[in-house]
């Protein structure tokens, strides 16, 4: 099956080329009755947009035109189809990586895969992360329909290079993260952020970091055994991430150096319900969520697009080239990414809560709705820098 | 869509429990015209099974019957559905845990998800290791017809606890590791790794580990932005294996520390064929297999079941109890695991193959067959111990 | 995707070749704690059975054997795998097939597209009416499930050959025809088809026939717009079905010849209820159940296989040959064919409500069951003939 | 999964309403290399155009805007966004409608399923068969792609009401119905067609007819057993088209009424190769096309809107209330449904063909392209009216 699709009940398709008219997606499965604006989607989207403090240079407004699937403010039952159209487009700048593939990059992968002169060029075309605006489209519906179980997504960055958080954020420090221009989730961090940025920005080379994205009251009991564990549906979304070269959750790669007498974690009683003591599993055991936090970190690689010059091999004659790739572009790809982490993980959930029955799969009723736009108020208020902050 | 099944074009559905009459694998997708026997099937289930040194007592042969979709040696096209019986079970050990979920397993999950009362708990049941069974059998299929491309796929432990492979092992050493009862491509690691297993069998903990998997020959082109990027596949292959707790590809999480002028792979003439510098990408770039050997490593937790007392909650009276999991089990899942990350890779490549047109959709001409056989035949005289040295 | 599974959320996959070890299939995405024997299976199967009156001479048992899925006797969530063996089988009947291609059968295709050395011509191997024995296995968990919403599945023939009812039977009178030899819902007719067949069988010949099901108590609402319409899916179920050549609901082709004003059907108040005056559309409007009862049809051709020597090609010399076709065969497939088209509705039934939210998707309360169990044991008992009858 | 694709490989998924921005497509799977402009969508778009005789007053243009997957006029393999503004709205027609469901129309399910103040009336909201416009583009990247095999997809209307064809067309008069303005192939029954429609439009009613779709040169061997038998995909293809009551391939329903030794058809060997003598299973055997014209028929109901004052209920009021529809109807649907079914014709063997690797899965090299592109030009000329004729 081609794959421009994630989900199975809750489907989301993405279109688009950096260069091209515009990007969008179609959001296939979601329940009637959901109030939605144009500025729900905006709000989220909000987030990963570039123009943001040294974050990529490119200045769109990234304005969603609703095509289908809302009446009169709510769901109708009927795909939802999103589009941003592409504004501040300069593609000359591409010329040059027409026959010399960038390091790092997917231009020759491409070019392998759907031969050379099928190989839309400007701006990386489909293999770019604008791609992710798709799903960032779609994650506003996501969120918003796991209001219903007072489920709530939050990312940030724990480390950038070799710069790492040395103290644990409360969940509320991670939320407000979307607000700190290197989604940082304490204050000492952001500054020591801030400045690996900036030299790297200065330098022209760039930084990979590790993106940790923290779910709170998810439902117990998601995840389809065996091959569509909650583990794995999360894994390959956040793999299908651009530049993700790495998943773990719980402690993650940290457990395969430790023994079983550390690593299992106990049973107990918490407030009349049975839970977890160190949620050491990150909220997923045998593959199923147990109602813990879930917690899953992403490992972005560098930015591919440098300005320090990198040798390739010039297309046109099979012989070595030095290439210096020009465009504006983000020092720290995973600063955006935690956006799209927190998407593809809305994703999920929203899947497996609807396959799990848990989220209705046709229609919600009135009340449904009045509650779930309710917390949505909520959750867009918290953090909130006020005017002056900003 | 239900969870049992894996792939698009080449689809395996595994079934069975661990203390049920038999485990099982229907393949369906399978090109007509591939020779396939019995023995084939054998053959690489005899690297996951139970009984070899110190890994799980439970001591069946795992012999499996062939149901349908093959006629004359060849398949026919039609989906091939394989069966082991379970024969050397002894479900009393587990009464138990009926009412004392064990920490570290699917208990309490399955319970949350499935209901109390419709819990199968003898030896885990569906959320069993034994499940695994199924994956391998599908994967002498997926393994014998990526022949066709000379594609061979070789797993084994990069570490076991702290103990750590400190030397690069040839990809011959790799592939010759299925021979190691600890799945050590080095005679040194070998003797530590089984010094560490001895020792955890003997104070009935467990411990964790990190199994590599790498790829010779990959087709150059597999994998479908955006959401079926290679990456992603293997990424979801990888995390449904139980005990499965990370994945990265190529340098994985260390990329994360880097700088993109470290990072990036320049890109080469090699013998007159494009191709990268390190091979830093473990051959993936953009999501799409690049030509270069493909690299993923998984982490595994340690085996859950351990003899050391552990604390949970009686069900019955929702106090605290204790638990010492009694029965034939692992010290070490990871060892048993490189059999199954190999199966999750080989099921990953050879769908996308044959979703790329690599391999054919429908059937095999006698040419490609031979080919196959032959090299098929090679590829099980490798490392092959000879009859004194086992 | 491979074409041997059905269902997205509640998903059969069949294998399983006329003479090879067994038949069977595994049923993915049944809920857990539904209730389900051996006994439950066999009833059905008992409906499809060859050996009954002057219907396929094969006389085999049928026994099902539950392979996983069940424990304790109830669903466990778990895929439920069901083999039955092959016992019954003379394939040297068919050595003469293997190089003469049968007029009106899958030979030749099959050779077209898996090639001639790849084909299982043993009593037509996968493309034989035995595949349905799986069909019918799913039916039985299918049509237990939708006890839930009490909606009944019963099926008739409305003709043989040229012999068509002239009355038309209660719903009751169709749910007793399965203890009709042939499938016939009036005793008169009955008489009048058994006439026929017996001439068919006597003279080599064979005759086609139209099955018609009708569904009692559907779930208004079902059906996903606009691919998924619940007609389609109805549609495309029924004509997978060997020998089944035409599908229609409601009036179906009748519509065409008719005028809008007496095609559509008036919209009433029926005890409190909306409801449809005359059922014209066959309990289905734009695609989605309406809570009237579903009618459908199925045209069968004529059993492709008879005594009556045909013209068709010798493989070996591509000349003219003739062949006539041994072995035992149902003079009339339709007869058989209508529990077939039963389970096929049915599957499409249990899959929609479960994708509709009507069936939970994981797992049925203990009332459910109790429920369910209740109205099944009703239903096994209605029509059962008395011993004497038999 | 959610109801809004279509297809496995050549998956296309629709959205939009009848009076909402637009309606489209994406269209993922499209094979990298194909030529294609935004003047092949129009060419297809114009056949199912509203504003042509009589059928439907609505006066759009239907003009595609290509939003992605198209770089310098060639397909890159990346989702094919495709969308038409919705220009010629008049929603007010419909105020009405809102509390009186209109007999014959999904109204009524729509509310059932969705809730009442979820559906979007205006203009059947996405029942409407403007959601068709979707499916067109589609098919005329599917049509072209056939171009490879040089496949050529026909429709025409066999019957209006009890008006039917008495004289079989040729393959050409078919392919030429696309310029008759009631899809007839002959110039006697387009009279005779005309009055009727002309007739049904002035007083206020509607008629049901049978469209049938011819394809010559198929490829042999496409089909999936057992439930993706070509068959049952063409069912659930063209079943899933508004207003469509029934379907048959071949003989169809005739076959029910006949005995086998009629039915069979004689294999024989034309021009050298193996063929069938009268093509009585209209060129799919086994659910697996025999490279023999494919032959369906799709049986379509009289338009549900018509003038003619209907009885159905006030939702208000739950008493018996009148409506009479207003608004632009075709008074024979089954016109324009002719373009629909080629259309789903289209699609399914587009799909199976790159299931089959027929048509290749990732790219065209150049020459294929050019083989396409000649064949596709000389297939638009075909029939084409000169300028005085029209």
């Amino acid at each position: 099956m081609p794959g421009n699709s994630f989900g199975k009940l809750f489907r989301v398709t993405t279109f688009g080329e950096s260069h091209g008219p515009a990007v969008g997606a179609v959001i296939d499965g979601v329940p009637a009755g959901l109030p939605l604006s144009k500025e729900d989607i905006e709000f989220e989207l909000s987030f990963r947009r570039p123009g943001r403090f040294l974050v990529s240079g490119r200045r769109e407004k990234d304005e969603p035109e609703i095509i289908s699937g809302i009446f009169e403010g709510r769901t109708t039952g009927a795909p939802i189809a999103v589009i941003v159209r592409n504004t501040d487009v300069i593609s000359s700048l591409y010329e040059e990586i027409r026959h010399k593939p960038r390091p790092g990059h997917a231009d020759l992968p491409f070019i392998m895969r759907y031969g050379y002169e099928n190989w839309d060029y400007r701006g990386g075309g489909r293999s770019s992360a604008r791609e992710t605006v798709g799903r960032v489209i779609a994650s506003a519906i996501a969120k918003k329909l796991l209001m219903l179980t007072d489920t709530i997504i939050a990312g940030h960055l724990r480390s950038i290079g070799e710069v790492e958080l040395n103290e644990e954020p409360t969940f509320e420090e991670i939320l407000c993260s979307k607000y700190s221009p290197v989604r940082a989730a304490k204050k000492s961090l952001e500054e020591k952020f801030t400045e690996l940025v900036m030299r790297a920005h200065q330098s022209g080379d760039s930084y990979g970091g590790v993106a940790e994205v923290v779910v709170k009251n998810p439902p117990a009991g998601l995840g389809e055994p065996v091959f569509d564990k909650i583990k794995a549906d999360l894994a390959k979304a956040i793999m299908s991430i651009p530049a993700a070269v790495g998943f773990e959750y719980g402690l993650g790669f940290k457990l395969a150096r430790m023994r079983g007498s550390e690593a299992n974690d106990e049973i107990v009683v918490k407030e009349g319900k049975l839970g977890w003591k160190r949620n050491v599993a990150g909220g997923i055991l045998g593959g199923i969520t147990n109602g813990e936090p879930i917690v899953v970190r992403c490992a972005f690689k560098p930015t591919s697009s440098i300005r320090i010059p990198q040798k390739t091999v010039d297309l046109n004659t099979m012989e070595e080239a030095e290439i210096s790739v020009k465009g504006r572009h983000d020092p720290v790809v995973a600063i955006r990414g935690v956006a799209v982490v927190e998407a593809m993980v809305s994703l999920v959930l929203v899947d497996h809560a609807i396959r799990s029955g848990v989220i209705p799969p046709v229609k919600l009723d009135k009340e449904q709705a009045k509650v779930i736009q309710e917390r949505w108020e909520r959750y867009k208020a918290l953090c909130r820098p006020t005017e002056e902050s900003q």
